[in-house]
């Protein structure tokens, strides 16, 4: 279907907006008057920069507080339409968006509003213009779409019809399957945002808290589905007020935003894009340092070994069961040190898994390949880490370990002492949690969630001691792919954008006691928690003194347990060793806190 | 009375807030459980901490989920009690606050709370401490203080008593009339928080939106006057929680809550501090740049003239009618060009004036005095904005202005070219317009209000082109001091701390006019504009084309009319023209969507 967007959903000023827009590959917009009034350029000028752009203008608005009034306003408000009129003349735009009128003097009568908006269709008539009338969800008198719909239809005039919102629908918790009974063609246009679920003013919560649909919690995609239903052949248009899309750059916006509608479509069942080749666990993560040997250190510490190198590039690979964790020096001038830059996931069609990447605008990202490399396809997340489709067992497509060649025992360097004797005790990545920017958490959900088929669970807050953090993990359904997106509450939190892997381990006391003995540091937990513990799980007292003495943190759910315990922080990137039993879902939210305050202290060397 | 403060309600690590709030002058704390098992302080180091510090252990907080339960989980919830009791008296604390439960497992059997919470208390006393029962807002059964007290009535035991919320009580609009009725003496504890009228999801609104005392729009003061009422002698114990105090400085923090409570307690009635000696207009603003040439143009062109010069400082005085604008250029160093640093207040009582912003805790700016130098005193704003408590008139205390001597007005420096000729159109400083750091919204307008008894406005949204601007404006009553406070939604916002100051004129065409003759700038505003405003309000065209001209703004409130033109910026500064008749009440606030678009663009140099 045709997809358009109101320019006040993005940031800049409105040439900058249309050019994203465009870019992203829009087909019209919905021009925001205010956008307009606060730029120098003319109307006829926007209407050619539209043209030039292959946009299409397909809405102005708003035209605020019109129907119901005394006589005398009516004759004012009939003036201001009339000046709107030439506007949009001189814009080219022929749909003009009416809201239902908030002002004092409105008056509850249907009828006469329905005779108020006939006559406004009539004069916008003879400019040819069509006016689409909607029920903001405050409206004073009308505030439900079946009421809008009941005015226009008792209005009876061509050019007037009603405009559909889902946010205004859904946020009063109206049902669209009333939307059935409104004929297509009098559905003028249709607005699509989506919200978090919040028991919040809707005022204020359409003001702040509106999202591209598929961010929040309202059923968008059902409302679209009774809307088409019903006949409307118009566009799907997005129309979003946020206070993080203020801010945000509006080209990566804009290409954000078309993405949530290509997915809606196929919520919606209006579109078949290919389907999510979900991945059924991580094939490496790699990490990119200037100077990897604090990270060799750890790794050793940890049970990995340093088994091959990369056939032409600086990429070392190192292994433990089936988790594999990449160096890469490739990469110069980078002064933070350690980050993670890149996650492999093992997908069963990696062609397909691309295919669906491309087809939901997830940017491709260009590879250097040696002649003889395996073809790996990657893309970039919204925080850019790459995310490449993966089959590592199978030579053909993705083969990626075959550009690898295996490193002699003996050649290690820095060889770990003892470093064969113990049982590898780490067998996988257990998940990947990745610090968002600030622009980019709902974005970043929406991302794994189109592009790789992962689940979200609910966002969580956890309490640091410099502010919340905000928490959603998204995961495959069988938890062998497992992503943690955390974001802190402003930018201006302190230190860097942490990054972690966790490993799985099935002997969290034997794998921390190995790393203790190697000389790298746990990261300390205050005696103060395990008088909580003990406090609030009867733990054997010896078992307890075990995970006081290693700093192993302990959380329990429905179905099991989990003990989990940290490394320093190197740069961005820490690790997390876990342990889960019988079924436990979660990744220690209850431990947060305490973690978070135990690496704040530490890296202030307390 | 006594004061304390949760330690949760500051940010960092636990002993950073207890200096914290030792230094601002609290009495007490109440420790936050997660504070302590987050920490590397023992609970018996916590104690010598406190005891060196001089604050004692109000309450020690929260124990969750403990009544009305089965008996298998009442018998673990005693364990865990008495782990808690454990910590206590290492602690050295002896009231714990007990909330209402929220746990599944819990019945709506008040008899049964009752039984469950005696025992406890029994539990509690053979260790010599008091439990405290709270209603949370959004208990399972028991979420109104009526209730909880109820409860504890049935309980009857000597160490069982109730807290009282300010925020659980007031956001539920429960009447706190009823606390008449709960004996003083059962009333053990009084944890204080305000927060802004929402009609938001209450765990939500308690989580992220809480507020020191004055900040928000809930009536603190009448509850704690009803709570001493009763007869209540414990502390008055602030307990915010905030996304903003979670990461602004422990120190500035604990210094705000002080202040926010003795001024609860003079609104309570409680205490009697200094009177405020509210001001009746702006003596001066002072500029401080390293080069003032930009500056000293613009206030040509705005018909000002350098009258005096400072002594013995490297200070300017320019006049025009009442408006005084002092540049000094004393300060090196400052990269960012000019900033509006100082502003002077007339005052009847400069004295008083002092020893209220003392006795609510406002810091005294140290001053170099010259020998013959007038005493002047000052005060620091949260943004860092000086404060002159002055009296021009006067040749006694605070005569400031004795302290310039007059500039011959042929040695004036690069003089206007016919500088005296028209008449003075600026007559005085209608406003100051401050741009407030991200974290000192509320507590700079809880300041102003506090130090000078100004009054606040309703906080409003702005909309700029890169994000929602919340404006809110302090005034005396006649309006002859109004500051607009001004923050932006996050402190990534492009661009500096803007400040403007707004000069009142009885002609602005003319003033507008002279400005343009001048050759200095005038903001230029979008032709778009004008077209809306024809279509707004039916003016004058040969009027309109007027404005259009000199990008003059209109607005119109229910009293009268107000227009309003910007100079240039220059660094952080620049200036306003504003011309009010019959009475209008506001600041343009209309058009600022239009003025901020137009000053991006403007510094864009498009």
């Amino acid at each position: 279907m045709r997809k358009s967007i109101a320019t006040v959903s993005l940031s800049g000023p409105l040439s900058e907006k249309l050019t994203a827009i465009a870019t992203a590959g829009f087909d019209g917009v919905e021009i925001f008057e205010n956008d307009l009034l606060g730029g120098p350029l003319s109307p006829e000028e926007v209407r050619l920069r539209c043209a030039d752009l292959g946009l299409g203008i397909d809405l102005y608005q708003p035209f605020r507080d019109f129907e119901a009034v005394p006589a005398d306003v009516l004759a004012r408000n009939l003036r201001r339409a009339e000046r709107k009129f030439a506007v949009m003349e001189r814009l080219g735009a022929d749909l003009l968006l009416v809201c239902s009128s908030v002002a004092p003097e409105s008056v509850d009568d249907d009828a006469l509003a329905a005779e108020q908006l006939r006559l406004l269709a009539d004069r916008a008539a003879e400019h040819g213009i069509r006016i689409a009338y909607e029920a903001l969800a405050w409206g004073k008198h009308v505030s439900t779409y079946d009421h809008a719909w009941k005015i226009v239809e008792q209005a009876d005039h061509p050019a007037l019809g009603t405009c559909l919102d889902s946010f205004h629908i859904l946020s009063r918790g109206s049902d669209p399957k009333g939307i059935a009974d409104i004929p297509g063609e009098k559905i003028f246009f249709l607005q699509l945002a989506d919200a978090p679920l919040m028991a919040l003013d809707v005022l204020q919560w359409s003001r702040h808290y509106r999202c591209f649909p598929g961010q929040g919690g309202l059923d968008v995609a059902a409302l679209v589905a009774a809307t088409i239903g019903a006949g409307y052949e118009g566009p799907l248009s997005l129309e979003v007020f946020n206070d993080v899309f203020r801010q945000a750059g509006a080209a990566s916006t804009a290409v954000d935003a078309l993405r949530s509608l290509l997915l809606l479509e196929e919520s919606a069942g209006l579109s078949a894009l290919p389907a999510p080749a979900v991945p059924s666990g991580f094939a490496f993560a790699e990490l990119t340092a200037a100077d990897t040997e604090p990270l060799r250190g750890v790794l050793g510490a940890l049970g990995f070994a340093h088994t091959a190198r990369h056939n032409w590039k600086p990429v070392e690979l190192w292994e433990q069961g089936e988790a594999r964790i990449l160096l890469n020096t490739g990469v110069s001038g980078r002064r933070q040190g350690p980050a993670l830059t890149a996650i492999g996931v093992e997908t069963s069609d990696p062609g397909r898994a691309v295919r669906r990447a491309e087809a939901v605008l997830a940017p491709v990202v260009p590879r250097r390949r040696g002649p003889r490399d395996a073809q790996l396809d990657a893309v970039a997340a919204p925080d850019g880490t790459e995310v490449f489709f993966c089959r590592t067992e199978r030579p053909d497509h993705g083969g990626w370990i075959g550009d690898f060649t295996e490193v002699p025992s003996h050649a290690l360097p820095r060889e770990p002492q003892e470093p064969r004797e113990p049982a590898a005790t780490v067998h996988r990545i257990d998940h990947i949690a990745l610090t968002q920017p600030w622009h980019q958490f709902d974005e970043a959900s929406l991302f794994h969630r189109g592009v790789l088929g992962l689940k979200a669970d609910d966002s969580l807050d956890l309490a640091d001691p410099y502010g919340l953090v905000r928490s959603r993990a998204v995961a495959s359904p069988d938890g062998g792919v497992r992503i943690v997106l955390n974001i802190a509450p402003s930018p201006d939190a302190e230190g860097p954008r942490l990054q972690h892997i966790a490993l799985a381990t099935d002997d969290i006391v034997g794998a921390a006691r190995r790393v203790r003995e190697q000389g790298t540091g746990l990261l300390p937990i205050p005696a103060n928690y395990y008088d909580d513990l003990d406090a609030r799980y009867e733990l054997d007292p010896r078992h307890l003194a075990t995970l006081a003495d290693l700093g192993i943190l302990y959380d329990r759910d429905e179905n099991g347990e989990f003990l989990h315990c940290y490394t320093a922080t190197i740069g961005r990137v820490f690790f997390e060793l876990v342990q889960r039993t019988d079924g436990y879902r979660g990744y220690g939210a209850q431990n947060a806190a305490v973690r978070l305050a135990a690496q704040h202290l530490h890296q202030q060397g307390v």
